[in-house]
């Protein structure tokens, strides 16, 4: 089996070398990843530059390479370039939680999506911590979510997004298919000026957590519990908009085919 | 009214200026977009780097700015900062389609996104065409569906993307409510050698649309006809997972609460 895996955090990401070896026990393991931290790119992919893969050793046994690229990027060097294809892609360990609509601007899930847009499984995995991670439970979990999909594959364009509670593994209260949740930022934008007196912004705030009731992610996570939610890539709303027929009126095509 | 316009195409593209003057009619206009070229930047944010916000001369009565960060940046920093918050966000007029999957990628779509993430409406709009780009029907339609939408709020989280063929109005079909097809990439990795002789990758390849059934926005703008498409940013996917069971089985919590 050949298993690609990538992050956003960079190469030179604990969680990746960790994870990397974890999968070692299960096949051919194959790193790429960017060369710097990545956090918040989303689904971001490079067409207007060229992209450079070079080889970073990161201990026996483990092919690896870092690139100026994004993490789709990761992916999409490391499924349609010379290299073989990998059976799967598994995203992480990513140190900070991919919960709720996050899930949107996550470099992490981002490449286990990208994986599935080329019809290869994704696995996107994080800690739900930046600073003092506990990776020990998301080590152990990931070769046998690895096992388990290949197993029991998804539909097309499905992912399986895992997120760990930063405890210690015996803290650990189990683990749930859960939905994402909602986690709405109180953002602010912080205003201050250069030397020159020219102003500039940084983004602030912090998660509130709009939606954490039972059977969500962040629900899940706050019960010290493993949070593994199915994400796909249609984004299309099932949602009627009544507004639709009065717009559609009002432009009657001038010529051209009747409408159907 | 206060409408916030931005794009991924940069604060120079016609096709921003074009609907930022067509909008100019139903209330204050004000721009926001990134200096240069964002296309496939995806929903990045910017939380590493200050934003800047320099003032740009877009002509008469519209207040507009240009900053160094992605669009969704740009919508952050309309809807949260110390600028009055708009009452919708419309995002385009993009100089290429955003259909299928694609969405995922595009800059200009998760401008929109982003704005829903903040409960503010938004609007999408891109014209099926890189270059040779016949904006009139996009510049006619954008005010339109700004009345219908603020007329006809979505639910939550539900944006209105609109694709409009590259074709002149008299050319155009009508207008139909449509899902997301999939436009799969055969995507290429192109592997040279500069002039040290070390590799180099771009990107290439076309779309090949897996699915372009009656019904979604690929075939209705196949058919010359003007695509809308409810988007939204829960990614759940609904689909069951077999494989749990077994691996939640094969990992009974060590210690801590019992699982529900």
């Amino acid at each position: 089996m050949r298993i690609l895996v990538t992050n956003d955090d960079g190469i030179h990401a604990r969680g990746l070398v960790l994870v990397a070896q974890s999968l070692r026990t299960l096949g051919d393991v194959m790193v790429i990843a960017p060369e710097s931290q990545q956090s918040a790119v989303g689904h971001g992919i490079t067409l207007h530059k060229p992209l450079r893969l070079d080889p970073v050793d990161l201990g026996p046994d483990i092919e690896a390479y870092s690139t100026n690229g994004t993490p789709a990027d990761c992916v999409i060097l490391g499924t349609l370039g010379d290299l073989p294809c990998p059976d799967i892609v598994v995203s992480g360990i990513n140190a900070g939680a991919n919960l709720g609509e996050e899930v949107l601007y996550s470099g992490t899930v981002s490449a286990a999506l990208e994986a599935a847009l080329h019809d290869v499984p994704g696995i996107a995995i994080s800690v739900c911590a930046y600073e003092d991670v506990i990776y020990d439970a998301a080590v152990e979990l990931a070769p046998r979510v690895v096992e388990t999909l290949l197993g029991n594959p998804l539909g097309c364009g499905t992912i399986v997004n895992v997120n760990v509670p930063n405890v210690p593994p015996s803290e650990i209260g189990g683990m749930e298919m859960t939905r994402l949740g909602r986690r709405k930022y109180d953002d602010i934008v912080i205003r201050r000026e250069d030397p020159r007196g020219r102003p500039y912004y940084w983004f602030s705030g912090g998660p509130t957590e709009a939606d954490r009731a039972p059977g969500t992610d962040i629900h899940a996570i706050m019960q010290n519990r493993i949070s593994l939610t199915l994400v796909h890539f249609d984004l299309t709303s099932q949602q009627r908009w009544e507004g639709f027929e009065a717009l559609a009126a009002a432009q009657p095509p001038k010529t051209g085919p009747a409408p159907a």
